[in-house]
């Protein structure tokens, strides 16, 4: 019996002879998944290139930083390139680009973007976290100066400055989406007078009317323009910048700062010219351990895709937390161990001026367009117990499957307690549990956190009686 | 097949041949039951007797009327006896205490205690909703004017009168638990120097001491004075109220007014005279039907036990939230109908200062004390983004099977998002999560909200890595 090597050792061996990666794009999944690699094996190699300027910044953060409650860009790069160097032994290069993976000779080529030439790496594993870029919309004048989007560092302090030089009074949000709102608060906040332009009859994507609506009250109460079903054509202007956009049927309005928020795709090009295959919403696609369809190549982050628990497919979803989880998954799987990315139920949250809006699992809208046999309601409870200062209203409307009870999704609006309310219903949701299940649910209750049957008791209890179920 | 009856006509013609429901209490759970026998029984002759002057009042929000925050004592009181009388047409009679229940009469004498005399009320179901009682520490001198406890509204007000009429100066609080600490805040904002006495080792009950010492902080910042493992062996004073107190060792110290908040009991007795079981705890016995062991008797809200999710046997653990949801369905299981109470885990939150705690399932002290296989591990993380302005500390200890890693319990203590992120515990909990189930849920992410990686997460995870299961 002693004489058998066990699987274990096999596997560490195996393992041990994985020592050079090449890790392309340095964010949130990048640099997660290096830092895994390096916990797990002190001796790799390891290269992370960067297109940008910077690696493991907060893209989240930017426009906090734009509308001045975060002070320093500095605030939002979480360990900088010489961190990465010095105490991590990774190797970070800025400003080099990848432009053509080799599969067969498992090289990179990289192109030093300061100096211009290009190099071939060669790597034993890699890893695509290439994130994503937004999708420009084809409006003639987009490319003027104070027109901007918010993806990079470089672009957050770009906006920041041309704030600071050119004193816009006028800023134009291209798209309401939850970027869309943050950096309408943003700009609000630092004195602009802001317009929301957004061509769909609603806002916030697939969120549902009932929630929108408060955000709209929200944005009027903040004097902020919104208009719907309608695209701006045209931006005018000179070499100074950006001065009017003209919209559908002629109108035309002032313009000083324009954000376009109108959605992100995935930088999944690189990995299909090299033969991996991408999923049916154009970003890579990967299975529970990241890996990519050619052998030794893994994708996670923006670029990539993730398990959605409730569609039971891959889907595109691209947020911080889903980067950094795979990107750990990722790093742990590069370097020879075994870990799984749990999937995602599609929760996210924003904040716009004095709202707190967040929704996790599927809207109405997404049950109906997926031809779910679903019920659906709205509720508004307080936030805290009805008589204690500082109470207000929250809104939470839920979605289940009309058959089981199962929940399947739930938004909620109001001006606090609602981003941890959601986590609840996402927590609910990812455990499968009926909304006779949640409604009955052991919930913590103190009067300045809660009424007595808090907001996600009551919501869970309205649709369970909605549903006829016992 | 058509002349066969279905169940539930069966079910129906028996349900409505009951017709009168005595209920004894109406705070909580009694009138909770009372408004749900009326939804689903118009006809019913519905009578509620309670011993005090008040029915469905918000026991918790006592401390936030007497420390200032909540006006005036009506916004504790949800519907009056009036309300229920004229809008529900239930017979609410106040001042009103239950003697003795006859279960072979199916009778109750009813004492008025406005006029002494006595009555026999018969019923065709009974809930039993006495509530529980402050215990009493034999001290000398406890019945002295000025020393209270905190359960009846009637107490709520006669302590703001008395600090009214008195201007007491210093205030002691006698034991360390949730409701000492909510007075504890309510009497230092009002003015008052504050002393705390807990005659254990630790405050809290069996809280941990990782979570306590960051309570403890918090009070030595408000310039309380907090003194453990010592109790009170008298108070002296005279006819106009206490002055003193003498503590173990001799040592005295000045009371102008002091709280005694070192637990209560179940008002049991009557049931138990009347050969209803109790439980080990001394609380009422109920299945999940809440129906005691006696017919058409059932019992609810403080006086009774509710099932533990995680020991897996009844439990005391007298709650407001419990005591509503108990009510209900022993309202729709006394008028006719079939629901049944999920249990709990025993979630708890409180505020003290500008901290808030919480608790869900078990401590480590519990899991020691029921001799489980455990781990355990605390950790800290930040409440928003580490950037963002208002950013706090929040500390969570969790508590696991060390065999499955299944989650047993939670705790937490912090500035802000505590009580809702125990709430998500709760649930994961509920649901039979492991930590590593918990580490992967996909929770939202902004940064006024929430650091990438949730406290939530991060707890987790830590406990993952420290129980070695994969």
């Amino acid at each position: 019996m002693g004489n058998i090597t066990p699987d274990w050792v096999y596997q560490r061996r195996e393992s041990m002879k994985i020592q050079r990666f090449i890790i392309i794009g340095g964010v949130a999944a990048g640099m997660s998944a290096a830092s895994k690699i390096r916990n797990l094996n002190p001796e790799a190699e390891i290269d992370v290139f960067e297109k940008s300027g910077y690696v493991s910044y907060i893209a989240c953060g930017m426009p906090y930083f734009i509308g001045g409650k975060v002070p320093s860009s500095k605030s939002l790069v979480a360990y900088d390139a010489e961190y990465f160097k010095k105490k991590r032994n990774i190797n970070v290069f800025l400003h080099h680009e990848a432009v053509k993976i080799n599969p067969l000779e498992k090289t990179v080529l990289i192109k030093n973007l300061d100096i211009g030439d290009e190099r071939t790496y060669s790597y034993d594993r890699l890893l695509i976290s290439t994130g994503a870029r937004p999708v420009m919309p084809p409006i003639k004048g987009v490319d003027l100066k104070g027109i901007f989007t918010l993806r990079l560092l470089e672009q957050g302090i770009a906006i920041k400055d041309y704030l600071t030089n050119n004193s816009p009074k006028q800023a134009l949000i291209v798209g309401a989406g939850s970027i869309g709102m943050e950096m309408t608060e943003a700009f609000s906040e630092i004195g602009l007078s802001v317009t929301v332009i957004e061509k769909m009859p609603n806002i916030l994507g697939s969120m549902d009317d009932e929630i929108n609506e408060m955000v709209e009250d929200e944005l009027k109460s903040h004097n902020i323009t919104l208009i719907k079903s309608k695209a701006v054509v045209e931006f005018t202007g000179d070499n100074s910048g950006v001065k009017r956009a003209v919209l559908e049927g002629g109108e035309s309005i002032g313009v000083g700062i324009a954000l376009i928020g109108t959605g992100i795709k995935p930088n999944s090009e690189i990995a299909r010219e090299a033969g991996i295959e991408l999923g049916q919403t154009g970003a890579i696609k990967v299975n529970d351990h990241m890996e990519t369809n050619l052998p030794d190549i893994y994708a996670a982050g923006d670029c990539a895709e993730a398990y959605h628990l409730i569609y039971k497919r891959n889907a595109y979803m691209p947020l911080g937390t889903t980067a950094n989880k795979q990107g750990r998954v990722a790093g742990i799987n590069l370097a020879g161990g075994n870990s799984s990315f749990a999937g995602i139920v599609g929760t996210s949250v924003f904040k716009v001026f004095n709202l707190e809006v967040g929704r996790t699992g599927l809207s109405e809208k997404d049950a109906k367009r997926e031809g779910i046999d679903y019920i659906a309601n709205t509720i508004e409870q307080t936030s805290r117990a009805p008589y204690f200062p500082g109470v207000s209203k929250i809104r939470v409307k839920l979605v289940a499957d009309q058959k089981t009870g199962r929940l399947l999704g739930a938004q909620m609006v109001g001006k606090e307690g609602v981003s941890k309310r959601v986590d609840v219903f996402a927590t609910a949701i990812t455990a499968g549990m009926t909304a006779h299940a949640v409604e009955n649910l052991d919930l913590g209750y103190a009067p300045p956190f809660a009424p007595v049957f808090d907001p996600v008791l009551i919501a869970a209890g309205e649709l369970q009686k909605k549903s006829g179920l016992a």
